[in-house]
């Protein structure tokens, strides 16, 4: 069994396969500013009630503080929808990007967790099965707190060797690459090798996050001694409490499960990566693209705005300057990282270098607001999509990176991996 | 002869009097990222060239970073105009608001000063001439380096007393209400008084910033020690630098003026002021308006955004925490205040209790972005102008005051003077 057969056979109770449809309890649900108005109003026409207000989080970050009047209008849906049903669980704008908060708050191993948000996937760093659902499927997980699924075929990614000058990012990108847009359509992507047992949580999350880019309905990851020392320090759980989610571990023989498939990279000797317009699976190594003009830098989102990600960036930002025709956009995931960023100096890193901080959210990421492209403009993001118009002008362009490329890009004024 | 007499009598070298059209030489011109565009076009009509490179300063502050692809095309034909004149007081995104650019780096006393925004007048606050223009007069300026204006009367306003609550805010709201929103129509307002001689460079600015508002041409202060330490302190001018403007110095014999009107404002038993929808001069002591539900709160902007702000909205934020149905906004005015705040940790208290960091700019001042408001809701800013719709939905209501009733509101939730 694959893991997310194993979870989600743990979750039912009974011995479930690939290809079976399960109805499963939603251990915890989420939608944020831009899908919580749409799933209220679904939500309306099913029942008066939420199934557990306990189990419900609610974040502004699409659009924080709101850009325009329909964004102002649709927080203020979303805060009646919070004081209705008694949403504790309620963030604000400025705490984080969705994902962040789950991460830093919630999220346990083996949860089942549905989220009205395409990189709800993020969370399978946590061996919890993760996915995201439209509004009207949120709003039956709101009215009953369950839904049903095809359980997905499992794709195993093992990644090998080392290389320091390699990120987490790199090696998405690599596997995007490798499996392509639609090739891990509705399956999960299960990382493991000796590269993924040594990476920081925030790694994880960071190749989790991308499973959605192959088409892949969520991105999993084992439980291993990372993840409880995460748990705990990050945290604040008990030594009792990760006992008790050590005796649920649940481990994969990988010899044994049934994959759909097997993709094997080998890190040692390879560069680091850039996704170009307009697909993230449409990736180059650096040598292919540097050179390349850039206007705009954002370091940031879901799936590079933590803390080990800005501190990556700040290493090649301190004490240099943004490059005179790059406008510099970098945004903490959360307010967490935000105040651990202050504390190491790195916030005052960055705006010396001549950044643009904005407030914990999505930021530039969708194109609704702090980082949107003109015609012709080329932006190297550290964001997981890079479609055509999704910053901005639809002759717009964004290529994806590391923070460090980022960083070092900025600077430079051209796509680079050496400052 | 008022101060703006002499000042510009002193430009042209003949004895001038309000009433008067002259022709005058520009010593500095701004336009920013909302303003250049309009003003390169029609300076295509008239020239293939600007006056002079040295003289003219371009910021990007209304759309930080570019909220839409409109924005972002607009400041990408402005870096067309900074790179073709080669203008080197080129200030990107994230360094600041034009006005506080133009204080911390450029502005010095005697100085005519033409902006292509309307609250260019806050630099009358240095014993300058400055005042707003449209796009067309900005462009005959960049061509030709001068302008012509018909002298402005002047109203003295005195402001006398001692009372530690009041602030700059509080005593420009009442100004505001005193001569109301026609009453300075093209005239200066040249405020002096004892409370003044005691004002910050930041106060003096928040008094000249809203000369705007009662239609007035400018604000203006006479300059003395306190001009000269800023200067010295804050500018690293040199002592022969500021001996040199010590005896260029332009005093006013005030019993002699030949003033439009004089008002007096004695702010001993005054109460902190509120501008109340939908204009400046509609102002009330905040004992009327005590208890009204809050939205949304705003500290920043070229009224309120400076550090003295900051410190006064910090004091009574820091341990708090902003009211859960609050959104509270914070912007440095300037990339300088914002690494100052940083190492005061007002950007942490801040954070800690809620608070929204955008990069400096204007911000929701103008209700492009950061902070636009919904149908009915209320926002309590420490801008300058509360005209209705200019910050989000028509039926949205902006009220202004001093930072620091801005920061018991966001903790209160409704506004209060007292936390």
């Amino acid at each position: 069994m694959s893991l997310v057969e194993k979870i989600l056979s743990k979750k039912t109770g009974e011995d479930i396969s690939a290809g079976d449809s399960i109805e499963v309890e939603v251990d915890l649900a989420m939608t944020h500013d831009g899908t919580t108005p749409l799933t209220y109003k679904a939500l309306q026409e099913m029942s008066n009630n939420v199934w557990d207000p306990e189990k419900i989080v609610i974040a502004f970050d699409h659009n924080v503080p709101p850009n325009t009047v329909k964004a102002a209008e649709m927080q203020k849906l979303t805060l009646e929808f919070v004081k209705k049903f008694k949403i504790k669980k309620f963030h604000k704008g400025g705490e984080g990007i969705c994902h962040q908060i789950l991460a830093e708050n919630y999220v346990l191993p083996n949860m089942f967790i549905a989220g009205g948000d395409s990189h709800t996937c993020t969370h399978g760093a946590f061996g919890a099965f993760a996915t995201g659902f439209g509004a009207t499927d949120m709003a039956y997980i709101y009215a009953t707190g369950e839904t049903w699924i095809k359980v997905p075929k499992t794709i195993k990614v093992e990644i090998t060797g080392r290389n320091e000058n390699i990120s987490a990012k790199d090696i998405v990108l690599k596997v995007c690459k490798e499996i392509g847009r639609r090739g891990a359509t509705y399956m999960a992507i299960e990382y493991c090798g000796e590269v993924v047992k040594n990476m920081s949580m925030a790694s994880r999350m960071t190749l989790c996050n991308m499973a959605i880019e192959m088409g892949g309905k969520t991105g999993i990851i084992e439980t291993d001694e990372i993840t409880y020392n995460y748990l705990k320090k990050e945290r604040g759980l008990s030594d009792d409490d990760i006992n008790k989610l050590k005796k649920e571990r649940i481990t994969v023989n990988k010899d044994e499960a049934n994959y759909h498939k097997e993709v094997v990279i080998d890190i040692t000797d390879m560069e680091e990566q850039i996704a170009v317009p307009h697909h993230p699976d449409n990736v180059k190594p650096v040598s292919e693209v540097a050179g390349k003009a850039i206007d705009q830098v954002f370091i940031g989102s879901c799936t590079n705005g933590r803390l080990e990600d800005l501190r990556e960036a700040a290493k090649y930002l301190k004490g240099r300057r943004v490059h005179e025709d790059v406008k510099l956009i970098v945004i903490p995931a959360s307010k967490k990282v935000f105040l651990q960023a202050l504390k190491e100096g790195i916030i005052e890193v960055f705006i010396k270098a001549g950044a643009m901080i904005c407030t914990p959210g999505c930021g530039p990421c969708l194109g609704a607001h702090q980082g949107v492209l003109a015609e012709g403009e080329v932006c190297l993001s550290t964001t997981n999509r890079n479609f055509r118009g999704r910053m901005g002008h639809i002759n717009s362009y964004i290529y994806l990176s590391s923070p460090k490329i980022a960083a070092i890009s900025a600077v430079k004024g051209y796509i680079s991996n050496e400052i």
